[in-house]
Order: C-alpha cells, then sequence, then structure tokens
C-alpha cells in the first residue's frame, strides 16, 4: 500500500514525465492587514475535490494535461529573505528540468522569489500582473521585502515597461505617480488585456494574480479586501484571452481561507487554477 | 390556545381551501462534497419572517393568494429509495387533491420523488432546470439515486427532448456529450428562457431549481458552490418570465444553511419562493 | 505620552481647525429582525487602518482634508426617544460650530435625530436616501419610532417632494402607494440620480446611506438583506455624481458587522466613508 | 393535513389538559453589550429535536407530563415597559388557568413581567436566581427597565429576604454592597442550595435561570459572558436539588444563540430545560 | 521528486514494516441530527502539525514507533451496506497482514464494518466504548443501519456481556432498560474502568472512541453534542489505564470540524489520537 | 471636543501621574501554526466595556488604581529583531519613568523584548510563566527568534534557576530534558505556586503568560490551542497567590481573536487583565 497521497486533483503526474510542476509557498509572515495566506495551499488542495476536472469553458479536462504536485516547501516563518531565497532555488530547478512552475501562495511577497528564478532563466521577462494593489511601494514600516513592495522589487528585475498590471484599485498617491513612469497600469477592470497580448505575443512571460483582483463579494477570503473588483467571469475571461503567450510561470496568491468560513473563496481559486492548468500545462 | 404553528411567511391557508401546499423535504445523504441541505427547511421558514409578503416586483402580496404549509416529511437518512417513495406517495396525494405542489429541499435527489408523482399525473410532463450542475451521471461512485444523477433519473421517466437546463456550467465531460442528444442544455447563463417559454405553453412543466444556479456570491450556503453564477436579479427576471405556464409542481433545492452564517442565502432562496408563490399560487 | 486615540484613518484634525466632525451613533434596539449596528461605529474606526488614505477614484487624499474623529456618543439601549434627543442635540452643536456632521450608525433610526437637527438649521432642508427599504410605515408593532418608520418620520419635518429614494425593493404595499404621492421613490436601482442633482443644485440637503441598498453578495453584514441590490461600483458611481451639491449633513447606517464574519461588510463601509469625505468635507 | 405545528419536543398536549406552558418571550432592546437573546425560544425549539425525552439523571421522560406550547408573544422591540406588560398578562392568563408557566428569554428583563404576575398570584413569592450577575442596579444609563436591573425591580416588588441568587460573580461594587441587606447572594458558584431548598419548602418559588450562570466554556452563546462560571454539571446537580419545592413559574434566559454557531450554547439550553419539564411538570 | 504526501503527524512508516496502519473512513450519511463527519479524517491529518510528536504524559514520541497512514477509503455517500463492506474487506487485510488497524471515522456507524472483521479474526473480542450515546436502538426511523444502532449490532456479533460502555448519559428508555441484561453501561462518568482493564487482561479487545464522551465545553465539534461530558484530563487519564490491554483495533468517530470554526475540536482529536498510537502502537 | 480616546476600561490616568502603564505589542510573524495575536490588543480593549471594573474576587475597582493606556506600538511585521528593538525601548522608558510595564501582546516572542529592558534595569531578575508550552527551543527551523524560543532567550539573559514554569504540557522531547538542569518546570498544572512565591518573595519579578496555559474550552481563541489545561479559576487563584511579590513587569499574550468568534476568548482575557492590574497597579 501506498501512503497517502494528496494533490490537486488529477494533478497526479510523475515528476519525471510532468510538463508542470505544482508547488506551495506557506508564508504570510510581512502581510500588513490580516495573515493566514499560509493556509491556502492546503485548503485548495482540499476543497479541489468538489469541482470535476473538466472545464465546459475550454472543453478540456485535466486527466489530458501532466502535472505534479509535490507539495508545499517548508518556509520560516518570520524570515522572508531566507524564504525568497527557498523558493527561488525551487523555481530554478523546476526551470532547469523543463517544468512549468506553478505556484501557490501565501502572500504575494513569495512572488518575488519565483520572479528571481525566471528572470535569471529569462532575461527578457516580462509580467502580467492581476491585483487590487499596486504593490509599488519603495518600503513598508521600513521594510523592504513586503507584500506591498513586491512589484517593485519585480520592477528592479525587469525594468522599465516590462510590468502589465490589471484592475488595480488601491495604493499610496505616491505608488500611482510612480507608476505611470515604469509600469502599465490599466485601473479599475481588465480593459486593455488584448492589446497587452497582442504586443507580448511570444515573449518569455510570468502571470502573477493576486486574487484580491476579485470583487470581495466573491473573494472575501484574503487579507486585504478591497471592494470594486472584478467578477470571476470577468476574470476568466481575461485569462483565456491570454491563450498562446509563452507563460514561463504562474501563481495565484493571496488566499486567506480562514476568513471565509463558507470556503467560497477556496472554491472559486480552485476553480481558477484548474482553467489556468488547462490554459498552459501540457 | 393553539399549539405553535410555524409556516412560511402568510402561508397559513387551511388545506381544503389552498390552491398550493409547501412541504419540506429534509433529506442529504447523497451529496457528495459538503451536507447539510436538511437543515433548508426550518431555516426558510424561520427567515421567511425578515422578509415584506409584498412583491414590488409583481406588486402582489402573499396575503392575496391562499397557501397552506404542512411542515416536513421525516425521513429516513441514509435510504434514498425509501424517502424518495415518501416523497412521491406524498406529492400524488396533493396533485390528487389539486393542489400545486411547492417542495422545500434536501438535495437535489429528492426533485426525483416528486417528478414520478407529476409524471405519473402528466405523462406528458416537461421540465424546466436552473442549475450549475447538468446532474446528468448515470451513476456517481456506483450509486444511481445520487444527487449528481437526479436528472437522468428524470430522463428516463420523460424521456427526450423534455428537459431544459439553463445557467449550467459543471459537470463531466461525458454529461455534456450525452446531453447533447437527450436534452436542451443552455451554458453559463439564462439566455433562451423566452424562446422555451413560447415553446412549452400550456403543457404541464414541473419547475426545479438547484439554487447553486446562482453565482456563490450571493449564494455561499450550498453543498457545492460554483462560481461564475447568474445573479439574483438575472434569475429573478428569468423566473418572471414564466408566468402563463403551466407549471404542475416546483421545488427549490441545495440550500445548505450551516455554510453560510451571514444567512444571506436563506435569505435570498426566502426571498425566490414569495416570488414563485406569487407567480403560480393563486 | 498621550493616551490611546482611535478615529478614522487619517481624520485626526483637532475639533477647532476641522472641517467635518465624525460621531458614532451605536443605538439598535427597534431594529426588527437581527440586531448588531451597534457595533459598527468601532468596527469602522479599526478596519478603516486596512485601507489606503488616497483614493484612486477621485484622486483625493485623506490627508488634504480636516477631518476630527470624536468617538460615539453614549445611547441608552431600549429609550429611542432620549437617543434621538441625544443626536439631535449633538447634532446641532456640530452645525452652530459650523463643522459637516457625519454620523456613522447604528440602526437606520438614528437619522432621525440628525434630522431634526439639520432641520431646524436649514428649514428648505431636502434628503436623498439610498437604501433597500422604503421605511415609510406609518409605524411598526404601534411603535412609531423604529427603522421601519424613519422615512415616515423624516417626511414629518420636510414635508412632500422633498425626500428622494434609491434603490428601494422592499417595504410594505401600503408604503409605496403612500410613497406616489409624498415622495419621490426610484424603484431597483439608482437611476435617476442625474435628474435629481441638476434639481437641488445649491440647496441644503441632508445624505442618508442605508447600507442595505448594497446587494447582499457584497454587503452581507446587515439587520435585514435585501437580495437584488446595487454593487459597490453603482453606488460609487452614483455618489460622485453628488459631488457639487449643498451637503450640510450625511451618515451611513445599519452595519451589522457581527453577522459577516470575514468583516468584508465593513471594508465596504470604510472605503465607502472614505469616499464620501473626500467628497464634501474640506 | 395539518399545518405545521413546531414544539418544544414532546412538548404536543392541548391548552386545556397541560399542566404546563411554554412560551416564548423574544426581546432584547435592552441588552447592554450584544443582543441576540431575541432568536433564542426559536433555536431552542429547533435545536429540542437533537436530544432525547428521557432523561437517565432523572429517569423520567418528557412523553410522560402534559406540556402545552403555545410559541412566542410577538413583543415590540425598543418598548421595554409595554413588552413587560404583554408578557404579564399572558403570564397572569396561564396561571389563572391552572398551568405552570414556562417562559424562554429574551434577555433577563423579561422576568420582570413574568414575576409582576406570580407576585399578584402569590404574594409570598420568593425568587431563586441563577445568575453571573446580581442584576441589582437600580438603573442602567437613567433607564430603570434594563436587563442589569431586573432583581432590583424583582426586589421592589416581593421585598427583603425573598431573593435567592446562586452563582454570582459580577456587579458594580454598589450592587453588592446594597445585596449585603436585601437578597441573600451566594457568591461563584453554587453552594447553599440545600438550606435553601430547606428553608423555602412548601412557599411559592419563581425559579429565574440566567444562563450566564455557566461557564462560558459551556455556554458561549450569551450576552455578556463572565468567565469562573458553573459546570453543566454542577447547575444539573443543584436544580435537581430544587425538586419537591413549590415552583409557580420557571423560565430560562439570556441565550443568544448567533454568538456560538456550534450551537452548543443551544444544546445546552434543550437539556436544561428538558430536566426543569422533568421536574415540575406534571 | 516525490508527489505530495500527507500523513498523520510523524506516521511516515513504509506499510510493510509498520506496526499499525491508520486509514480514514469518511462516511456520514446516516447521522441523524448534524452531519460533517466526513470532513474528520483530512482536518485530524491537517491539524496534526499544530501538535508535538513528543508526549509528556507518556515520555514517548511518534518517532519511536512505526506507523503507515494510507490515506482514506473512497466510500459511496448514500449506502451504508456498501460502505461498512468496504471498511470491513480493509481492516480485514490490515489483520490479515499483521497489522493494527487504526480508524478514523466518519460516523459512529463506521466502527461496525472494523468490528466484523475483528470479530472474524478475534472470535472471543470484547469492546470498551467511550460514548455519550449508547447507540443500542434496534433501529432509527425503520433503518438498522444507523450511526444511533451502531451498538445494538456488535452486540449481534459479540453477543452478551463483552461491550464495556463508558460515559454514556444519552439514549431512549428502552435502550437503558434493554442495555442492563446485554451489555456493562457506566453512566455519566468513567469510573469502572480500572475493574474493566483487570477483567479483560489479555483478552482481544476493540477500543472504540465516539468523541462526543467529551464534554461540549471542549468538543464542541460533533454531531449530537450532548452536556454533561467527560474533560480531555479525564478522559486520556482513563486511556492511560488501558495500557498493557491487548488492543487489536481502534477508532475515534464524530468529529464533525464544520461545526467547530475554532478548530479545537479536532487539535483535541488529534492529541487524543497521538496518545492512543503511543500507548499501542509499537 | 476631544478626539477618540479608547483606553482598557477606567485605564484613563494621566501617563505623569499613573502607577502603571499598559501598552500593546501587535506582533505575530514568528507564529509557527495560526497567526492573529496581532488582532489581540485592539480586542482586548473593545470587549472591556463589557466587563465591570470592580472584581468580588478581590473587593476591588479599577477606578481605585492609576492606569495609563497609550495605545499599541507599531511594529513592522516581519522583522522580529527590529520589533523586539522597539519593545526594550519602549519598556525602557516605562521602567526609567517609575511605571510598572503591562504589556499585551501579541505572541509570546515580544515578551522577549519586554524582558531585555527588565533585566537590564534588575539584574537579579526572576521569571515567572504560565504557558501550555515549554518554549525552550533552541531554534525553530533554523530561527531562534520564534515565539517557540522565547523562554530559551530568557534563559540566555536571566541564567540558570530563575525561570519558574507552571501549566506545561507541550514540546519537544529535547525541551523538557534540557529544562531539567536549567530551568524550574511544574507539568500539568499549577501546583507549586506556593512554594515559588514563598521563595521569590520580594525579588524582583517579571510575570509572563501565555494564555494558551488555560484549556482550550474556555480559551479556543489562540494560535497552538493545546487540551489538558487549567481552568479560569484555577488560573485566578494562582495569580491571587502572587499578590505581594515584586512584580516589575508583566505581560499576557497568545490571544487570537479571529479564532474565537464568540469573543469568549477576549472577554476571559479582559477579565484577567483586570484582575492583574488590581493585583499589582497601585
Amino acid at each position: 500500500m501506498n501512503k497517502n497521497i494528496e494533490t490537486f486533483i488529477a494533478c497526479d503526474s510523475d515528476y519525471a514525465t510532468a510538463s508542470t510542476a505544482i508547488f506551495g509557498a506557506p508564508f504570510d509572515s510581512t502581510t500588513s492587514f490580516r495573515p493566514g495566506a499560509r493556509f491556502a495551499c492546503r485548503a485548495i488542495r482540499g476543497e479541489s475535490y468538489g469541482i470535476e476536472t473538466y472545464s465546459p469553458y475550454q472543453d478540456k479536462d485535466l486527466e489530458d494535461v501532466s502535472v505534479f504536485d509535490g507539495g508545499d516547501l517548508e518556509l520560516p516563518f518570520g524570515n522572508a529573505e531566507k524564504a525568497l531565497g527557498m523558493i527561488e532555488s525551487h523555481t530554478t530547478k523546476l526551470l532547469n528540468d523543463g517544468k512549468l512552475p506553478c505556484m501557490i501562495g501565501g502572500e504575494h511577497l513569495v512572488t518575488c522569489g519565483a520572479l528571481r528564478a525566471a528572470f535569471e532563466k529569462h532575461p527578457t521577462l516580462n509580467i502580467i500582473q492581476f491585483d487590487a494593489h499596486a504593490d509599488l511601494r519603495e518600503d513598508y514600516l521600513g521594510e523592504n521585502l513586503s507584500h506591498a513592495c513586491v512589484m517593485r522589487r519585480a520592477w528592479e528585475l525587469v525594468g522599465n515597461g516590462r510590468i502589465y498590471q490589471f484592475g488595480i484599485r488601491s495604493g499610496e498617491k505616491s505608488e500611482f505617480t510612480w507608476a505611470k513612469e515604469h509600469v502599465e497600469t490599466h485601473l479599475f477592470n481588465l480593459d486593455g488585456v488584448d492589446s497587452v497580448v497582442e504586443k507580448l505575443n511570444n515573449t518569455p512571460t510570468y502571470l502573477t494574480i493576486d486574487l484580491d483582483v476579485l470583487d470581495p463579494s466573491i473573494f472575501p477570503g484574503t487579507g486585504t479586501p478591497e471592494a470594486g473588483g472584478v467578477s470571476f467571469s470577468e476574470l476568466l475571461t481575461a485569462l483565456l484571452k491570454l491563450r498562446g503567450l509563452n507563460i514561463v510561470g504562474m501563481d495565484v496568491t493571496e488566499l486567506s481561507p480562514i476568513f471565509d468560513r463558507s470556503d467560497v473563496s477556496t472554491a472559486v481559486a480552485v476553480k481558477l487554477l484548474r482553467e489556468l492548468l488547462l490554459l498552459f500545462a501540457k
């Protein structure tokens, strides 16, 4: 008999043959308001058995793609730099082994670790970000490794004009001012995805989804819920437009299941992850 | 003095004179993911005192129709066949007494019992289904009496072309394939209600509403929440279009109040039930 | 060192120099269905540290307006008349000191106290009401000071044609009949705000927001949730249209945080209050 | 067919033949901290189907006593005096019809109405109170009808030496001082029940149980939880000692089910009510 | 890399070498009051990472025993007989392979399947049951496979004088009457464990723990909470007395984590399971 | 008018004249299992208005002691060393100004900052610790600033024989082994307090209470609930024995209110804090 294996539904390929590798990054130590994103990885796996493997949106089935789920990294709470280092080296290994890395956060800061690895591998990397918050602060209460600064750190890697933000509706005034000269920010909704898709074409691109881009009506389980967000259907429609892009890494972050005891937020994350895997895994 | 009587708000007509009879079917033993629909009947009655009896949508008042509420059937947990038999015979009695049966689930499987009675009475029966899930499986883990199979069982009664599904966005691939030749499925939204109404006209029709057709943002309290659903206003608008149809039975199912501690899901179910009664009770 | 001061975020101006004064009215004794609005004031202050002071919708920052937050009135539970008297005299003082009063409820009845003061000061007062419920009953279970009667009491002050209601979708039949001859009621949505803004122009106007005008999907934390409401974006868009009106008092009421343990409802109230202050404070 | 009847489990005797009559008093407008006791009556009936009718503690069964449950009074929120009047006249009717009144609160203030009726009928009335709070204030924020004053109001009826308090562990200093000369207060635990039972013997006695006498570990669902209370077994043991007293009225108050989403508090109240009925109903 | 393995903490031995084998039986279809025990197995594994592997009570560490955790059986909801058959054959295999079976329920009915296997293997089997409920009904609403009947079914296997019940405080009158002649029932507390231990000595014994034997103050997360139970320390003390018995199978059942959102009930179950493994695994 | 001031109930003395100074340390970044202790400070102040200022246990009133409440430190999430530095310097200032520091955590690690200041001021410092966990690890996942290591860090300051632990019931085996030679550990309960009190007498002593020493039945709202703890009454009795000791600093830590939605855990913390202030403030 085998020990108990728990993977995201139908993601039970072996590592060697899988095109895509899921891993969890349960870290939330820099969360500024409500922690709890550390619990997302496990919740997403568990709730994944509440959905079907088949997507009527794409007419595809998870049974037809090969995804490996190796579980979660064991990250040290309270030490952001060390945690990011562990995420970076794990992502690097996946990339070197030819896998598409798919990270489940954790707070948004974890994206920083995966981006370092992806940028090392793909120096022309672009980034598509779905998010309620600009995350462009230089620092937060003196700390420059904070989930409120993650895209500023990303910019330090990739430079001007490489970050495309959608759904942004919150930030300090200075972030919006700074953004105008360094990144491409689409406020409030997801308009503009088409032209970015056309522009990026085959460029290596990292896709990061801070799930709080969704309206809190459908996604209350997050650390800093921000009203006025997009609906599930709007987000799904936008994601489906990304088909064909050269996605070299992706993540979903900032689910904090303890703030949504109906578990709907987790179910939403699960469904989005299924659609992402059907879009980009092979 | 009288013993404590608790009915759905303003549904206090005597059985003899009522046009319509409410009953509860508190059964959830085959629920595949999150049980709790057994608690819906009682919750719906209790929360009904939070709404008005008057509908500004229809400019009608529950005081003006005659509805009897006889409480819940006492169904045996863990024995689906016996439970369905009890529902069938109760529905048969109501139909023979000239009442419009209005069942409050319970999981969606309970519809099976009411449908048997309605089909027996009306051999040309058609079925309108609002639902997130196709519910067309041949069996689920080997069981053919499961809430995931209820419309397949219904099809075995009424045959091809008699079931009209709306809002469907989840199912196995095989269900969607099978559906194409046997039922009329409208994916994702409620488009197409008008033409079905026109087609059915005066044909005896059973209306079954799995409340998870609603988006989980407004209806988190259900066993298998499925993002991307319709809004309350969209569902209400579609239901109002059914006015004039020859509805011979109806139900609302799959409210699981324990998964929505804000009780909004129950309030939604209550408001929909008021509108249904104002539409079809006399 | 100073004692612990807790104000709505960035509303730390001194009373003497502030243009606007926030106060809480934690009263919910007449709530007909689910009490708990008494907890709103404190919850709103606490959750306000989860948002930014800057609004990308208005490109303005709370740091740039001068608002004083003096905390909550200590109101006697179970004695509506005395509570309203205390609210009235507090509002009168604020108006006499040249402040814009901004009250955080409590149940909607508290508006009655503030309106008395505003009407005394501004005899040509008009009222804009965003609400799910008409609140136009003559009495409720024999009580004429009830949250279900608050706008009827308001009408007794200001008279015919001075109350503009938006988003109304619930009430007794008699309320809707009565409304037609005495107030201007916009059903179901917020259409018609433009023409009312044009009409009111510089007339002294009181703005009262019963937060249950919002759909329960985004605002479950309220005493009588009513499905079919407006979205956050729709409400915000409508409020932004009010810019330029002569608002002489305003309130937000009927947040009951205990019914939304995700605290999203509170976050929504917080964001709306920020936008209101940026619109009308100086 | 009969309309839906919901009584406390097995309390389905007709009024004429019943020895005991249950009624609910869903009122909580003067609650000083956390309202919600209005929901207790309905919750207690609903959860009563989770217990057995048989008590192994007393080797008796609810099937063997005759209890009538007539439902709840419809009390006006926000008007304590009117609510107490309605409770008083209902209790008077029950007493005149020879029934033992058994009231389910509501906040503790409702006891005041029942006591007025019991004292009118039995001028030598004594009162046994199980409670965490002395409830002996002259007034609360200027109101003398408040749940914090209920036993002071009771004393105004029955006079010195007629009130026996057990489990008291909270109050203002002045209450404890005043108590020494007017009532018999047993602090912290239930010691002393035996001697009071011996003393009261056949004197007409009203039994009022504020359920917060229980430790919040077993009874979190109450408005003002107070640590350091008695266990369920300790309370039950004390109640069983009261067998043989001449109980002429009784109540259980201050369950606020919304603050205990596990519903254990309600289950505790249900079990205690079963034991009380088995002790004193015939 | 390996697929994600999730076991109870430190129970990561291979099957071949393990002395003890954990498996989950996520079934709750016959639960009479509040379902949800199906979620216990997964919750127990997840929360197990919140405790230490070392027990200061026994001065032993899970690292020092060899336990295999093979995950959960996939049981068909709504078909009790089939589910019990699957549990029986799995338990038989474990016994034949020389493992000590340790089952995590699920509702208490699942014990029936494991007992059939244990009795087949050990015809002189005795049973020790810790439980709030006698579970001795002949049938429940006509069903004889119900969690309220499980020990009656057990008695049909092992016969008179082989079942030892502790902590029993709820049941129908007829159960208690029947019990006197067929089983050894210790009411209300755990007194009498010592003499039973002495008596059973080396006889093959199955240990079944319905966790609702615990007081609901420490274990609210269960389907039928019953006040007046034992404390954690009392239960642990009793279990430690069982050391040295010839335990040939064991289970913990009736955790329903959805009714305890603080997750304390799960933490309690986890700690008890650790102690059980340290007591009986090798 | 004054800005809104919120202090722990009745702790409204000015700094200059106060004997005791409360401050909050909302930090939880190293919490190993369930974060949320950051919310404790604010919750404790808010819920403090649910209790009386008078203690019948000590016959003393908070009105009679002089306590200042200056609110919370603004600590950087994710940087433990910087947070501890800020706590240390704040505590040093309080000590230099002759105040008794009373810190509200946060996770238990915050004690480390206060201890550094207290030890600097009082080189013969002893420490009394009430806790479920030994907290004596050298490091946790490689971090030596973790709430699991706080008493090991404390030992590095004060040395052998200066730390007195009570109620300990969880830890790694190595912690218990190490403890035997370096600290005085009382397992499972609070026995031994008397002799420690006698021994410490007038020695400067710091009192740290990790609230998880309480049984989770009464204190579920904490990060790592550990069954088998002491009751509220046992803890209070033990604390009252400390009267007369030379307490030079104290704290209560590890309340995580989000895990106890009944808010009983917070009410317990509030009551304990009242008793502590009445014991040691002047």
